[in-house]
């Protein structure tokens, strides 16, 4: 699956920021994909985006009509209908994270069957996998855990991938959820598969490669979830990682939707080190990623300070003082990734 | 889901004994439940049952018509399609685990329209769950797990569950796979629920309970598979577990279909309890179950009392010797049941 670009974003009328949380996600991370936005009349949300009607964004060129935004319930409102035949109609495909399937909404399915274009619901995957082999396949891989859902995995991985390859890295951030697939353009909702195929699908997302490149792979829930830790198993197993960032909030006292306290950062390197290495034995923990938006900066910056001495690694808030300790870990443990060619040599025409 | 009993078993013209395994496992454990079987022109296997048309089916009674066969692919051949039309015209459901969905085959969905009978693939289950919650549950529970997949736990959780009712337990058998929700009417092919449910799936199947009840709950996969522990891990969550049984075949080397070494007995038992205790910190290995078909009844012997000294836990093969040793642990440390009443005390009408 990989999602045709340039993006035009569709807000619908959203009552709230929040609910366009996807939509300023792609924007923050992948501006120069989107040609604009999208709003109906009474939209409160803004990415800050130029407001295009349907014809104007076709017009600019945008090939994807991403529905950037959440709903009460994840259906899609029948007046937003019409928008996005126009978008079909004017040559777009089109894309949504929604629960409610654009391929069960017969208009829309109509459209698309007339004009050729395509229905990504990026929660529903069709795609088959293989069940997972567990073979160690050739080039690297990162892997971001929580102690937490909603802790900063998937800003992390984003800022990694961008911090790696200022650093002259060969490396592709790999999105295992909804707003990371946008972002990235292609991915899987591992969440969303079928049990026996998790690690199946980690492994299809995360495939061999060049010794030196790097696969950053967003994380999903934490092994110390209840409701989620299988879907975390089994992206580790599949990911089987070289080296893996605990994220962390740290004022969140129990797990995100359920009564069961947090675990220790500690428990979370352990765990994931014990069951991680059935699948790559040199799995390694080489920093800390933590969320202090909840601390004033004095004591973010002695928290940070205190948890990097306890634990020996680096630990930094990519939002606040960016991800570059964590990128030194890398580039320490695995080697500086080797200079670029000034000029990419011709491939051979076959 | 709760399949309408009795059975006829449907065997197709498969050409080998193995391919009526789920047929045999339901004759094997709830022969009571079978009124027959039917075979067509050319059929290998045998489940010892009565051969019965589907008209004389019917008339002993059969209210399901059970597939109870594997095909190559999974696929139904289409000379299969009458004999299952024939059941649904003739009153009956009909079940299947094969990969192929009966309601994807017109004249079979059509016929069980028209006749307002139910289609039951198990492979597929269309039921909604809600996620886990991982709070503790009133009720007890016994789970199977393993060294690897394939090595006896539907047939020990079986085993259990009649071992525990003759002895006077109120214990039910769980199942989370295919066969066994064939044998037990009910259950939740685990491995076949989208990822995120997996732990609510699990906790569906075990809900809260008399405090003296057993759920006997078979396992899936082993937490040192690398394709499946996902799915082991979420129902280990959602089950939550007071006790569990290992269950192990000495003589294999390297995990079902993967290159991955079987993991030791030793690493099961502590891995199981070091994750098992996020949702029950009371979970206790209470045996080992032994498939030890490969060995002499003499190496049996030796293994099983080298086992039992070594691990400090009741070890046998539940096929060459019974389970008692492992009910008699599950006494000792829970508690003999309580005498039953006489006579069930009549509930009041309200």
């Amino acid at each position: 699956m990989e999602l045709a670009k340039p993006y035009l974003l569709f807000l619908g009328d959203v009552h709230d920021q929040l609910a366009a949380k996807t939509a300023q996600g792609i924007v923050d991370w992948r501006r120069d994909w989107c040609v604009g936005q999208v709003r109906l009349e009474g939209c409160k949300a803004d990415t800050g985006l130029k407001d295009l009607s349907i014809a104007q964004g076709a017009k600019a060129g945008a090939k994807t009509l991403v529905v950037g935004v959440v709903n009460a319930g994840g259906v899609l409102p029948d007046h937003w209908i019409d928008s996005i035949v126009s978008a079909i109609e004017a040559g777009m495909d089109v894309a949504t994270g929604l629960h409610a399937k654009l391929s069960s909404i017969p208009k829309i399915a109509a459209a698309a069957k007339k004009h050729g274009r395509q229905l990504h619901d990026v929660r529903h995957p069709t795609q088959t996998f293989a069940t997972g082999k567990g073979g160690l396949r050739s080039g690297k891989r990162l892997l971001m855990v929580g102690t937490d859902c909603s802790v900063g995995k998937k800003y992390t991985a984003l800022a990694m991938e961008k911090g790696m390859r200022d650093r002259g890295f060969d490396a592709d951030f790999r999105a295992t959820g909804q707003t990371g697939i946008f972002i990235s353009g292609r991915g899987v909702a591992v969440d969303a598969v079928v049990a026996d195929f998790i690690a199946g699908a980690a492994e299809w997302l995360t495939p061999a490669a060049d010794p030196l490149h790097w696969d950053v792979v967003e994380g999903q829930g934490s092994l110390f979830h209840p409701s989620f830790a299988g879907v975390t198993l089994g992206l580790l197993h599949g990911a089987q990682p070289d080296a893996f960032i605990v994220c962390h909030e740290p004022t969140r006292r129990t797990m995100r939707g359920v009564q069961t306290p947090l675990p220790s950062i500690a428990d979370v390197i352990e765990q994931t080190i014990a069951l991680g290495r059935l699948t790559n034995p040199a799995i390694t923990c080489t920093g800390l990623s933590i969320n202090t938006e909840h601390l004033s900066e004095d004591q973010a910056f002695t928290y940070l300070d205190r948890l990097s001495r306890e634990y020996e690694l680096p630990a930094t808030d990519p939002v606040r003082f960016g991800v570059e300790p964590l990128v030194d870990a890398i580039a320490e443990l695995y080697g500086e990734p080797e200079p670029k060619p000034k000029k990419k040599p011709a491939r051979k025409a076959n």
